[in-house]
């Protein structure tokens, strides 16, 4: 959507500054115009902190300045006049009347209609891809000198090479397979002695790690996928750094990180925040904790620490031009800042997205979190959407399990109705699955047929569908290990035998999942009514589920028939929703049906009916 | 609580009629100085509706009088001035000029404090009695001339004998035991041909079944429990009357019972009440269909049925003295009219208590009908207690299954973490089972232990316990139909070998658990911390779960240990409480803990300690 107003190239940054005891100026530069008037700087340098900072520049005011435990940072509080004009100023750092340092800063023009950006929504099918493990675009950033890990590609938890060059050049190939938007996982720099490949470990919360490609290239991403109508979700991490993270070496103040320098795990315990008789003890191991010993746990009770962290989310949605953000491991952060994040998000950007990764299998635990929730303990949160981890599970038991009284797709049916839970449900992220978990076509026992219903179904109930990469070629794992799930796509190395681009040495089954992902996908795009309709569902009844999206003027009929035969479904039981309806098109098969009293649906299948008046 | 105005025998009410013609005025008699001014009769004679009705009282107007479709029934509506005084009157009947029927209608004088007496709270423990399987007390009932079924013991779905003559004995016993509340499952007149001994098929809702006594005893039962400061809870049911009910053989309207005379049983599917998507299709099956064949569904929505069940409801209140309604079959009858009905009764009876039993192990779906609840849907029901069925589930699983992530005694710490759904989770009644599921003991598989540590649970945590009959002698069943599980109450029958209330033949594991029960119950009379102190918990670990219940001034530690070794708990972790405690009293035991810094708790137990500054 964005175009870069200038290029950009942050690397050259540091050589801006004019004395070496200026290392670190952060955000690094900033925008004109945003709602939000005030603007925290952190600095970093030798005995900073000595230094006595000015500045000059119409409409910017120097708030304050605040000197912390460390003497290397200073906290530089800005107010930005309404009106102020985009340009160049200097900070300057003097000790006495000798000037050490100086930094340009530079206030930049927003692109028109930033503030006003769309982020991703129902109308969206959401691309999962985990850059390393996609395609290699450019294998002369495989190994990066200086950088902790290089390639080692047989290797499960080692980089394997895949990079943004390699996901702007699969473009169209995501665009042909009906994909408006891309969540990638997290691309920032990771510059940790192993498992770096997963991105879960910053080490620089300003830059792209070198070994995935450029700041540049990120924003080139984005306007490649601005060509074709998509959007780009980013993945962030309020939780926790890597341990490698440059500040790691020289801690700004001793409540950066919680629990430091004696780490503590976290509970994983995260109904805590919702538990009326939790204990504070409990409480604060949870939030405190870390989430692993390789990432420490950053302490969003406090302020400098909290502002840097939505002052970056806003400075990537700005520089790249992003439609969305997953923000990792929702529960851990602390939540009064992040009710106060998501508050800014979108005071800033009305129309924006942001999706958490909340992993409970409880509905009334996720929607706490969501936008437009009423909690009885007065907490507040403002994400527009929430993974949908209860529907997952239910989807993948209730396709695998028998059909029972409470088994099989009532399990489906039984989720869905958990739906009063929601302010909107109609704004979830749903998933069959994603890189944290086995692969749904492993779930449900590498039937592809169930694959397909599973499928079927996200893309047509309500909610905003996110699919992980390789699902379109039944990609399969036989260890459940991160680094199992996670595998290579085929096609994305050279000299991969086969290749998913090109079809050469696919399955036929995959060839003919690829054409079922695509036709829906592609479907779906004008389906209006699945963007947008209502939904109605009827209680499963003899191994089928039947619902429908409507609207006043349109309506999809689906039913999912797990029986191991066909079955004729008569559909009298749904005229509240049916009524003046006659016939309809069934968008898998194409095939025209010009009596929809009766429907066929083929064994352990489903169908997509477009009702016709 | 409440002595009877003036003696009173029903069934003599008929004969003051001077008609053969008329049969039936409903409710029977009235009150003054209720809040509700209006009072609706229901007429039954032969042709009645051909007659006009007059009656002459001070501070009675006759509103109106209703035909309807059936001649031998007349609706009059009546309006009571508030300062109308207690006395009779006659309603007569006339055609033309002759008077064909008269009915001396009573208003009696309210009990004092009756709109203000204490419903059961979470300061009681309820015992729950079937009353045909708990104490023959009065051979004579056993067989009642002109009733469908006689006595059968031999046969589990048979009627056993039981009476309220056997519980007015046994109140002693339940006393001792420390019980301060009974429900007894449905006491009405169920005279149909088979298993009416379970009376939820209701044939007169104005007369005790003749086989468990008469109103007249069932009055005295009250004034028993009231005599011992003890509290009496009526099973209800709006959702459905029996087969034989005497308006099945002359319904009033058409409309007076949903599928009739077509027949359709409900499809049990609740979650249509809640769920935003359901179809109207699905939830006219669930409310509108029959719960089995032999219990025809009432129609709330028809206002003369509603109107009936209220008063029904409220004449039991004022005429025995109840300090609460459990309602059977929460979800089934009409939502609105629940609504209305609860609203009612709390103008009414602002401190009673109503318990209604909707049987999902989702508290989401709990939580949606207590009173107070925020629902997104605008839905607001009035109940100020629901029956705990998820908490129920989560114990007794959690007390059998292995301590893994996610089973053991961390289901009961999640389950209580969801007590965020509910406006008032402390004026939930919790129980381990009930008349409809296999016994707890059964549950967790005859381990006494288990069971006395499930017990020990019930009656600390929040909410209102309640326990069912026998359980305090380890009564358990091989079969799980219902005819199995309510089992006849060892000593209650003339010739029992063995004798709950004697000992004699009891096991010493029977006597050791009545101990336990008597015990713990007994000092929870008084343990007001009990009653209405906050709860606090902690994590559970290492197979014990540990919490608190506390006020500013006094706090009850419990600790639950799973494990098949005595356990040293360490308390620093629960500090936030324990603060400027230092000593206690375990109550199971009796021991006094000098130092609590490190508590034992022996194997497969739980502890209450008492702390003490």
């Amino acid at each position: 959507m964005m175009k870069p107003f200038i290029t950009f190239c942050l690397s050259l940054l540091a050589l801006v500054a004019s004395a070496q005891n200026l290392d670190r100026v952060e955000p690094p530069n900033w925008w004109v115009g945003m709602k939000t008037t005030h603007l925290q700087l952190l600095i970093h340098g030798e005995n900073i902190s000595q230094t006595d900072v000015t500045l000059s520049y119409p409409g910017v005011e120097l708030e304050s300045v605040t000197k912390v435990e460390n003497p290397n940072y200073l906290f530089v509080d800005l107010k930005l006049a309404s009106n102020v004009e985009p340009g160049k100023f200097n900070i300057e750092f003097k000790k006495g009347k000798k000037l050490v340092a100086t930094y340009s800063y530079e206030l930049w023009e927003r692109e028109a209609n930033s503030a006003n950006r769309t982020g991703f929504n129902s109308s969206d099918v959401i691309c999962l891809i985990t850059p390393d493990r996609f395609v290699n675009g450019d294998p002369g950033n495989d190994e990066v000198p200086g950088m902790k890990e290089g390639l080692d590609r047989s290797y499960k938890w080692g980089r394997h090479g895949g990079d943004i060059r390699g996901i702007i050049n699969s473009l169209d190939y995501l665009q042909n397979l009906g994909y408006t938007a891309v969540w990638l996982n997290p691309v920032l720099e990771n510059d940790m002695p192993e498992s770096s490949y997963h991105g879960y470990a910053t080490t620089d919360f300003y830059k792209v790690d070198a070994r995935f490609g450029s700041n540049d290239e990120y924003r080139e991403l984005n306007e490649e996928l601005d060509k074709r109508g998509m959007k780009l979700i980013m993945d962030m991490i309020f939780n926790h750094c890597g341990s490698e993270h440059w500040w790691m070496h020289d801690m700004p103040m001793k409540d950066w990180i919680n629990n430091y320098p004696e780490m503590k795990i976290t509970n994983h315990r995260r109904t805590v925040h919702e538990d009326p008789h939790a204990s504070k003890a409990d409480i604060s191991a949870l939030v405190d904790g870390w989430f692993v010993s390789a990432m420490p746990d950053l302490n969003q009770r406090n302020p400098f620490v909290a502002r840097y962290l939505i002052q970056n989310s806003i400075w990537w949605t700005e520089y790249v031009g992003l439609e969305g953000i997953r923000q990792d491991t929702w529960p851990y952060p602390d939540k009064n800042m992040m009710s106060e994040w998501t508050k800014e998000m979108l005071e800033e950007y009305p129309n924006f997205n942001i999706v958490g990764e909340e992993w409970s299998v409880n509905p009334a635990i996720v929607s706490y979190w969501q936008k437009g929730k009423y909690n009885q303990d007065g907490y507040k949160n403002h994400a527009p959407s929430m993974m949908d981890f209860p529907l997952q599970s239910a989807v993948a038991s209730g396709l695998k399990n028998d059909e029972t009284w409470d088994t099989g797709l009532i399990q489906v049916y039984e989720a869905l109705s958990n739906d009063f839970l929601y302010p909107d449900p109609f704004h979830l992220t749903i998933f069959p699955d994603n890189h944290d978990m086995s692969r749904f076509y492993v779930q449900v026992g590498e039937d592809a047929d169930l694959l397909k219903m599973g499928v079927a179904f996200f893309l047509t109930t309500r909610g905003i569908p996110q699919i992980y990469y390789g699902t379109e070629i039944l990609m399969r794992h036989d260890g459940s290990e991160h680094g199992d799930i996670r595998a290579d796509f085929p096609g994305g190395w050279e000299g991969d035998k086969v290749n998913a681009f090109t079809g050469e040495g696919l399955s036929d089954a995959a060839k003919d999942m690829q054409k079922y992902v695509a036709n829906i996908q592609n479907w779906r795009k004008s389906a209006n009514v699945i963007h947008d309709g209502k939904l109605l569902h009827f209680i499963p009844e003899n191994g089928t589920y039947t619902y429908f999206r409507y609207t006043d003027n349109e309506a999809v009929m689906v039913i999912l028939n797990k029986n191991a035969e066909e079955k004729a479904i008569a559909t009298d039981r749904f005229k509240e929703v049916t009524n003046g309806y006659t016939s309809g098109k069934e968008i898998i098969s194409g095939k025209e049906i010009s009596d929809i009293s009766k429907v066929t649906v083929p064994a352990k299948s489903a169908v997509i009916v477009e009702l016709k008046r």
